[in-house]
């Protein structure tokens, strides 16, 4: 269960309004990697975590931060709307006749251009659950796959990902009030990186995961010819330079090998034909049936 | 500029059809982490990429081998679909009245219930850009971001997700022909959990990125004082045993620090009234408007 | 900011696995109506929320609670998928020809037919924030509008959808553990229909809103001829036997008129042709240019 | 069967292009709330019915209205963009060096940057079925669930923010012909606000419904204890003075209690292992399987 | 405007219930190419026609005729799934260890497993705006250019696969009440493919669209020496034998060539570095900043 | 399989960097008909052919090609965006009162607000999969039915409409460098309508089929009597004049005739109650249950 302290975790005040910013800032709210994907992210995988309990408790106890920075975001987001334009002026730059546009624009209407039209007609001012340009944040961006080791794979991706949107949007404003709270949350992205680097560490400690994902799976079921090989399929062969090409894998247990000129291993295939009742193109042509298709997937028809 | 061979990269071709099965194995085409995603993704990063030829190079060598792996599977589907029910028998098990359902059904209508009816339907027995429920596969699962150490976490991630998910389906069948393709895809998802291990050693050994990503940003920017502390914010303390709560931190610069009672740094936020034509709830009545909202944005009118 | 207790607000435990009812009850975690839709509706009104203490207040406290909802039902849905079967045994079952299946079918392969596959191959047996088909939540089903009585009346109508859904589910299962935990989600929906008609009360005798939605709107600035009319545009008059059609509106500012035989009261539209840069089809043909299309659109050229 | 009438319902002629506006006012086309929705909504609430012959009326009523309120406003669409600008200008005021922008700009690009430019490339100046930043229309937004008192509550709920929306709108725009337009539209919404007040309160009235939905729903299978307690969740009590929190239910069943401290009634819960075949994290290391892992489905093999 | 008239345009009752067929009869009411797709394209194109009244006309009649389509199709699935099974009975048949599963399913638990269980628990037995397997239908698949040529192609498309997916749900039912309304939906199929085959020999006769389309673009602006090419790259020749690449083109302005061995015309393109404020990647390593990034885009500091 | 070669299809490079028109390009990579439909749809058809392999190859021949165009579109993309604004100036531009915007602003924040967002946040200066709204790509788009005939049209249709575009967007534009790209797409998509009509006159020549698709099913089980009526459903008679009402039908087989004034063909529908147990709206109140709705669906209760 949850409790809820009206305290923000960290200040959320920008010194100016700014609309076409908060547009901006929305990425890190609702957008793949914003701050609503990690939140989901970290309490699914810790309500459905079947492993040691510390691993449990830590998914839960920083899916919990999250949650207060979807708060702050929201927070900033609508005070950056107040005092954001809500007339249309581009009718009164116009002269009537086709394609004439001219003259008469000022900042408003730029600003009202840059604006997500959605902040005043839909929210009336508020913060929404959508990303930069105001697709919905869907659950088809969360992990949680009931392997740690993958997952925090997965984590360790969302707050790289998310430190870097962060840091732009910090490049792309003046004001000090925001810059503040993105310092913030920018310290919080460099622990969680730290934090999910020691929880694979761990892991590992722990024999409980490791190179390759999922390491329970048995090896030799694997074609084993293929495994340390790098298929060099693009002409020219800069790729042979790099560590993943030479030397032992990173597994340890094998040698990576260049395939500079490399084959396909199978068979150019041919489909048999479907079932005739589907009415799709054969090789040959079919006369136009005198009824619907005979049911040919009975064993007596045969 | 891209060339097709016709033979396939590796064998795909089921001992028997398997129209459920078919369903299933869709996820590795067109699910969140299906090879439509890292096929998609890999190109995408390739094609964005700025940094070192040798990388630009790796990643296009991947991204084309991932498309023969989209081939490999959509031919493996297609097959499993050959000879799959077509006709409904539901009705004929039922008796005329109200809810009553009995008796009559055989494996055919299993199957029918546990197939994607659109593969019949829509396809004519054919393979789909579908995850294993039938949601279309779509763009939003791409994550390619100009920042190749933030990136290559990403393609481990995939890798690790998608090496995860083949192994489980490989659990699901015992057909030899599926687990033949699947034991040479398993291989290359061991392949390139390793090869991506590899390009971060890479990155890091040249200087070209590093802990907390991106290593560009000036840390000092940073709110400094919150950057190592775990926040225990899920009452109880299993948390505090792991490796992200003790020690220095991973990458160097610090002590990990728990924080057992963590308290908000932030006021209760209050927002400003909105501006009355967006027709809001404010803190006090306001009077129905004897017309439309004045314009407060003017400097004139204040 | 949040904090966590561990314990659930209620219990969460089936007496027995059941992985097709898994599958359904992720409706109301993932679906329109589900827990996330309304954990997150509530906590951004009360984030965006510009009106009195008391209702920012009320919504935070609601919305933590829903939090705790997601987290009962993702914990239920776990548990019930414990033991689901793992191989798919249709091949089996089939004769290696064409169209062929039948016989040896059993309860394990109807149990696989009906569960959502992505619960073992994506999650590893874990709940998903999806809905009882497997799409994923979006954002888009969020309602928050900065107007608190037309908020109310979205949250009524989620609590109201939501208890038909859980009502529903109940009836569908013979559990007496997930009887139980429903029961009480059940009561919360009881409680919460009654919450909201009592802040819409609660609203209205305040004067902070009242209908219609908005109430600062001028009314003189409607068609004031047509605010009464219902128009029977169904053949037949089974519809003017309603009180929407007969005595003095809701609001008490009018009375209802049944329009039987409603006429247009506009004029049948007509287009004119579009930029020649564009390339639709006008009136009349035009011929293919033998340049790019002229700009049109600088008053210089007319 | 539906008949057309290629008179509009009502005007729709703007005195002047406004292509930004055009975007804008796609909102209620194809919005969560746009006439689409609506449309739809309550033509499927119509044609699924099961309820008396007036409301199956009045639904199809209604929503074959709403048929005309998209054609009204993808009239309008069309025609606010008719001479809307084609050509991008940005480049002729760029200077070639990296990241030089500066000077050149005039209205003309400014309506460019805020129009959707799918209204140029995609519809060739033409409505579009997508909401005001282009995310297309979804029929996720429908609410049609079979009981007519939560549907009703659902319309009451889509009218209120529709009004609203309409309402911003009109606010946003000076020109006379839109204005004339969305005075009727916004009479319509009152009108349509009453009428679901008024089918609400006869559904009541005829004893087809009441509080709680769905009110056949055997009460005393609700956990009772819980039925009318407001849970405090949110540090401070300002909540406590709502009428949520005092007095009598507003079902008349009951009274209102604030728990001011709630304490979690369920356990911390503890999830059992997953089947090995699954491949995620257990309790304990696993050792990687020298083989696929073992069938613990089949009673026999235990 | 529009008019109701309360019988349907064909009959829609089946001989029996068959929740299953509902769940796949979805597919044609709200699939890509489902009712509700060219309900919306034919009424976009109508009220977006900028051509001669006739196409207008024609476009709105039809597109009032498939509103009627989406009807029928709605009143069938709420019939057929007047019986549809409530209960899930899986855990009746499970014996209490993990993973055992067996014995005791019937008829009805196919049923159940087969169904779309949103039929139950979202619409109490009614249809639903979704796609065989659930996916809400959305307004991405509406074509509607503007240009009346490639639509009517559009247009000649949708009702060839709507035609097929019918006669495959033809294929997929015994019911003679069921078959007897496709029968009606097939036949106005193959008017609707013949109408928009005369549409199109309509638009070309009168010189308003040929191939190309857009066929108003000016054609020497073309590159013209790859105009009649077919590039074979995918190894071996079989496209070689076709129409496409012997004889003089389609719209006989040139000469269709095969090109045997095609090579790229491009160059292989290195890209420039970013703006370092985005940290990405470049090609050397950069020293982390000090402060934010600078402004490079201002001329005042090159 | 699939080889890469680094040298592009064509050139794809700017006279000078545009960020807006890098946004409305998007279009044409990962909008409806943008070069990844195309590509996907066409890998699928041939991936899933199971006709004659000139259809086959000629499929994989050119869906290799449109790999190539998403290549050369995002290489463009890419440099378009070098030099695009990073830093948001809206807030220099305003005094701190509510609503008051002025004065300030220059061409850099034009771009600003007319570019897409995320092409710095998430993409760092690189391409997306996403349209010129910043939609994401999904698989919804693709059309891959099994029959040829049908998805030919849908070819056609594709590259009718994808042209359309890219005239559209050659017109937005007077960069010398993207023309040039245009010119050599532009052509392309000439080849493929001619490649496509001539793929179809081979389709029907060899028999495999022909109008109405698919030409299998039987048709006399067609309703005979409307299969060559145009329905004149929009009052007037305008669409009487077109070639679908006058003279034989396309496919040979009728004479098309126009029905003035068309009745409806069935019944007004009357739905039976629903099970008791999903608690719709009945014709008639029930009472509330005094425990959870009887199991209607046993034939013992019967």
């Amino acid at each position: 269960m949850f409790f809820h302290d009206k305290r923000l975790q960290y200040n959320a005040k920008p010194d100016k309004p700014a609309p076409m910013y908060a547009k901006m800032l929305q990425e890190v709210i609702g957008g793949q990697f914003g701050e609503m994907s990690v939140m989901m992210q970290y309490l699914f995988q810790g309500w459905n975590c079947r492993g040691p309990a510390k691993y449990r408790d830590m998914l839960l106890d920083i899916g919990t931060e999250e949650i207060a920075h979807v708060e702050m975001l929201s927070t900033m987001v609508a005070r950056l709307l107040e005092g954001a334009p809500v007339e249309d002026q581009e009718q009164a730059s116009q002269i009537p006749v086709i394609g004439a546009v001219m003259g008469g624009m000022n900042a408003q209407n730029v600003v009202m251009a840059g604006m997500n039209p959605q902040h005043q007609i839909v929210a009336g001012s508020g913060a929404m659950g959508v990303n930069s340009v105001g697709v919905p944040w869907n659950a088809g961006y969360i992990v949680a796959s009931g392997n740690l080791l993958a997952d925090f794979r997965a984590n360790l991706n969302a707050e790289s990902q998310g430190r870097l949107q962060v840091c732009r949007l910090y490049e792309m404003t003046d004001d000090a009030g925001v810059r503040d709270m993105l310092s913030f949350l920018i310290a919080r992205d460099t622990m969680h990186q730290n934090q999910w680097l020691a929880a694979i560490a761990d892991l590992e400690a722990e024999g409980l995961g490791m190179t390759p994902v999922p390491s329970t799976f048995p090896q030799e079921q694997e074609k084993s010819d293929v495994v340390y090989q790098f298929w060099n399929l693009s002409i020219g062969q800069e790729s042979a330079q790099g560590r993943w090409a030479n030397g032992p894998s990173i597994d340890g247990k094998g040698q990576f090998e260049y395939v500079a000129a490399p084959q396909p291993l199978g068979e150019a295939p041919e489909l048999q034909p479907a079932d005739p009742r589907l009415h799709g193109t054969a090789k040959t042509p079919m006369p136009a049936m005198t009824s619907p298709g005979p049911d040919t997937s009975q064993p007596a028809q045969q």
